[in-house]
């Protein structure tokens, strides 16, 4: 079976594209696309690309990723950071912008982000904001990046009072999504990003979800089902981008699993060695269904399907999975209230009623909740 | 003789509205606005409200403005940062940011800009990054603030590398220009301003600039000629905003006189006991109109009528104004080619068919500006 049926670039290149008017933009997805990546980001029409990148990818990709854009013709510079979300601050945005202007990018010419989320949120952001904005290419290098955060234009850094509460809104002009270059991947990130592939079936997709149950072995040796996979997550995402382009109303769906999974991270201390994103996510979609079994709006056997095949792909699924602690009930709801998706004081959560049947239930009462995670933690 | 045919809010007050689709707004514009701020500003429906200020401003109108919007039962918080060019900085971005986010402003919220151009500028920029966007409000207390910053959606901070070259295009939900805080405005800084509204007429309204003419002491005295001068400059760039919000085009007559002005400014080295920005720009426009009849394309007269009137405003016309030097003629034209508006290695340069009649000129060849320069210096 596959699942694809946009048009094909090349036969092993999948392309998604996200239909936003004048910011329409593609995704490619596939084997080996950095090795052309000079030529498709040439084709953009810039004269000169500044690749901001990490210490991890960097020393991997850049000069290769260098080498190609200035076989085109194009004026390459390379800003390299320390990797790890501290990178998402407003010194490293400083950093980036004055490198980006140090280049001399103009308006016609690109930023290039080459790594995982941190660097496709920084990078991007200074797109943004650097003379009002150039353009960027996405050339995300983890799962995670190529299933989520290099798909719908959201950048930012983050704030002592949160993550990701300064930054923007802003389309890339091409995402670049090379599946090989996951084969180096840690199994732990490769998992992590996982979640969030599993999490697009469960919001409206039960065919993908059953594909990911049947194929997901496939997903992380690096068979064709990776690149479908990938694919898959990015239409899913692209669709619900495109319906809700600045998050005022369906795009919230994507935040399946993300309000338990935000109260998770935060009460680690996002202390990646205790808890990554993905791990958080793969445990609050768990709850979610649990939760919406709970209140009698999902079937019970949904909730033990989700854990069931999120346990097969080694994730976590339960509270007592999380290294440490994971809080008290009142901490876990203090967390959950300071998350900036909660609105005028009122609990707002994705539920399901069933698998592929996600929707936003706004004003869910804190004493229900109260009562779910007393049973979650004594379970 | 009036020019407003704008529709009334008050029989004081002048309504500009800048019909922006989606982004639509309107400008106010009269004597005693910042009395009814409060008001106005709830009736945007926000519940809460960042007031961004200066050590100059913020003590003169701050405690006022916050007790207004209180009264109508709005969250007020207030941050006053210190005046001058300096403020437009990455340090004091991330302290107003800072400042909103613990004022726990979110996207119905607004934050209110209270000062002149760098208020303006860091306050919007902070407004366009918070949350990925929040509404923001300008109250612009300087009359170039008034006819020029406070309208167009132009936000953002210095570089290193360059003035503004780091920011974003957001646009004001209201701006309320109360022109009887002009009345405290030094004369010099109310001179500088003007030089922008006198570019308004020469741009594409001659009849403005004979208005000018005929009415620029009611301007400076603060009779209703104030209002008059201000709401047509509003008018005016929100009619060039209109027809191009993101610069890709007309937006950049706009920048009459500014080619020059701000090469001068960088050879003052941005001292403002030097020149401040209105004043480069009053020598711009004169130069720009003896450039422009220097190259046969404009009446000689025109270019003395602008100096003229200029001169008569007090503001200065030539290059031998500039206290100290205004640099050699490489210096000049390095300080031309640095400027952001230089694309792709060409001068480009707002010239004049004559008063009203200013358009684009771009390739102007480097060594028709020296000469016409060497002939100004030895002037």
């Amino acid at each position: 079976m596959t699942l694809s049926s946009a048009r094909m670039d090349n036969p092993s290149f999948i392309t998604v594209p996200v239909p936003l008017g004048d910011r329409a933009y593609d995704i490619l997805v596939g084997r080996g696309l950095i090795e052309s990546a000079g030529a498709r980001i040439a084709a953009l029409g810039a004269r000169a690309a500044a690749i901001v990148t990490d210490d991890h990818v960097g020393p991997l990709y850049a000069a290769a990723l260098a080498a190609s854009l200035e076989a085109q013709g194009l004026r390459v510079s390379v800003t390299t950071l320390p990797p790890g979300e501290a990178t998402k601050s407003y010194a490293s945005l400083e950093r980036v912008c004055d490198a980006v202007l140090a280049a001399k990018i103009e308006r016609g010419d690109l930023v290039v982000a080459l790594g995982g989320g941190v660097i496709g949120d920084l990078a991007g952001f200074a797109a943004a904001v650097v003379r009002r904005g150039v353009r960027f290419v996405q050339v995300p290098t983890s799962l995670l990046s190529q299933v989520d955060s290099s798909v719908g234009g959201k950048t930012g850094i983050n704030s002592r009072h949160g993550k990701n509460l300064v930054g923007a809104f802003h389309q890339p002009s091409l995402v670049l999504a090379d599946t090989a270059l996951l084969d180096t991947l840690p199994l732990r990130e490769m998992r992590a990003g996982y979640a969030e592939v599993v999490k697009y079936g469960l919001i409206d997709d039960a065919r993908f979800f059953a594909w990911c149950e049947a194929n997901w072995r496939g997903v992380f040796a690096g068979d064709h089902a990776r690149d479908e996979a990938v694919a898959q997550s990015c239409r899913a995402k692209a669709a619900v981008v495109v319906r809700d382009e600045h998050e005022n109303g369906d795009r919230a769906l994507l935040n399946l699993g993300h309000t338990f999974g935000h109260a998770l991270e935060k009460i680690t201390a996002y202390d990646s060695t205790r808890l990554v994103h993905g791990e958080g996510v793969a445990i609050g979609l768990a709850l979610a269904f649990r939760f919406s079994a709970s209140l009698g709006l999902s079937p019970q056997a949904d909730a033990e399907r989700v854990e069931a095949h999120l346990k097969a792909a080694g994730l976590p699924t339960r509270l007592s999975q999380v290294p440490g602690s994971c809080g008290t009930v009142d901490e876990l709801l203090d967390a959950m209230a300071q998350d900036k998706k909660v609105k005028g004081g009122a609990l707002t959560f994705i539920l399901a009623r069933g698998i592929g049947r996600s929707f936003i239930a706004p004003g869910i009462a804190a004493d229900e909740v109260r009562t779910f995670l007393a049973g979650e933690i004594s379970a």
